[in-house]
């Protein structure tokens, strides 16, 4: 039996501008943003905005290259990916591969907000599923990541 | 200002088969099924899945008349609506409409979990936002309705 996720660690969205949307997460809705950052070699800007233990990613892209541009440009703003957080990110890994779930990425790589890897949509009923490790988890030393200070 | 949301109440998914989609969602993920009911103003089947303070929730239209089942028709499956959990539903909405936010339900109705309002994606970067009202606030005693024990 798999350990359950301990949360939804974020509901990320695309949009086409982070500054136009925060006026509807932020000033409309009232939750709280807590970073944005540029993400070079995704070629995205992100945000997150807190709410209770989870967060909204907004996702921009900065240039036409990416999977998310084209994503953008195709289906327009709207949901992209929800991320569960899990305790060991490479034993769930495992575990998935040999059950026959497509995985977009075999082994964790670094994200934004720790180790992360994504699930594909063919195996999860159209739904794209990033699976982020714990802070502290074993990949975190593995990929040399520090975790955040609570 | 607006008081932020609790937290993230539920993202929803459609699905054709509630039955096929657990085999991810409780099986591979590892999240734990809490209810599986029928609605049948709505002409849906709903399960609820936790993780945290969280839920997946899987929507399975149960005929071809309703907006689900169009959306399953047109897009296939996928990400339906995120919903965040507020204290006070009807303040909400009076600020969000003021705001100018296109409101689907201009009132709180009766929802399987509480009373519940859907925000138009046109006004929400193409993201379905329903909110729900946290248990105990005044819109349970004005639909009539029990908050769970909990």
């Amino acid at each position: 039996m798999p350990l359950p996720p301990g949360r939804v660690h974020h509901v990320a969205v695309v949009v086409r501008s982070i500054d136009a949307s925060l006026r509807l997460w932020r000033d409309l809705l009232g939750l709280e943003l807590e970073t944005v950052m540029e993400i070079p070699t995704d070629r995205v800007r992100i945000a997150f905005l807190g709410v209770g233990e989870s967060k909204i990613e907004l996702v921009e892209p900065t240039d036409e290259t990416t999977g998310v541009a084209r994503f953008l440009a195709s289906k327009g703003e709207g949901f992209h990916h929800v991320c569960l957080e899990v305790d060991s990110l490479s034993d769930e890994l495992t575990r998935l591969g040999i059950e026959g779930v497509e995985l977009i990425d075999s082994a964790p790589r670094r994200g934004a907000e720790g180790p992360v890897a994504f699930l594909h949509p063919r195996s999860c009923g159209g739904v794209l599923v990033e699976l982020i490790e714990a802070p502290g988890g074993p990949s975190w030393r593995a990929l040399g990541m520090t975790p955040p200070k609570p």
